[in-house]
């Protein structure tokens, strides 16, 4: 790279999240999720169930803030990069549909799979068709939650026992 | 199946969610997150960013979001678990860590992907270390968000053009 030439240079960055989760009986979960990296900032979050599966419906589900989640990481960087690619956009509308299968075998805890994920974009701007899917494309590319759907990830569990970890 | 023997009769169910997000032109996005199936219930979540990322703070972030809805789930999964297995698992800790990393070349839309996702469990319960293990293994069986992010996913987009769809 020619000296001064920083129009090329490639910046990497690390984003890290962290989310301390506790649980004390019910089925409402209270939890600090907190920004670690680039910046910090942490909010609380809470989550229970309905009736239907034993909660008090005091918070929004898992799945509603996982459904969140995703929504808002692709609409953030649909924002984003409309600035950055100047594609008048306009007031942006999602609609995300996510579907999963269960199966239970008796009264076994049962095991849950994806069935299908789709995600309905509208926007109101002034920007031509070709504008619009490349904003989405770049969206897509700088979207965490969507680039971690896309491929298969390990999760590494540890559970704490009589004062050290072990793997789980 | 031998009539009346219901007790390894295989169950297959739908969990289907849906989010209606909309983004009127700064980082906040509200929406609007229902559980369609097997019960319904909404509640409204919002997200926002930072000063670091043009933001106005005014909500958490859509990766906190993401980062409370897995461990919300699998905490879920381990309280429900715990009674159906009978481990007595007392209350249950999680400290979730995701790390992702972003790569931008000049001031193009930079592009993303996961690094390392790490749960640690405590359990103040009197359960065995082997039921505790087999707690875990059950719970991530049934986290509907861990088994989506073990795989890879396709998310379906379509773009509203002139009153029809095409795919984005």
């Amino acid at each position: 790279m020619a000296s001064g030439d920083t129009g090329d240079a490639e910046r990497v960055f690390d984003v890290i999240f962290t989310c301390d989760a506790v649980n004390g009986g019910t089925m409402r979960t209270d939890m600090q999720a907190t920004m670690v990296e680039p910046d910090h900032a942490t909010f609380d979050l809470a989550t229970d169930e309905g009736a239907f599966h034993g909660g008090g419906g005091t918070a929004p589900t898992p799945l509603m803030l996982f459904a969140g989640g995703l929504s808002a990481c692709l609409m953030t960087q649909l924002r984003a990069f409309s600035k950055r690619l100047r594609v008048d956009a306009g007031a942006i509308r999602l609609h995300t549909r996510l579907h999963w299968r269960g199966r239970q075998r008796g009264r076994e805890p049962y095991v849950t799979e994806p069935v299908a994920f789709t995600i309905d974009i509208e926007m109101d701007g002034a920007a031509s068709l070709e504008d619009r899917l490349r904003l989405i494309e770049a969206a897509k590319k700088g979207c965490f939650v969507e680039q971690t759907l896309m491929r298969p990830n390990t999760i590494a569990h540890r559970l704490k026992h009589a004062e050290s970890w072990v793997d789980a």
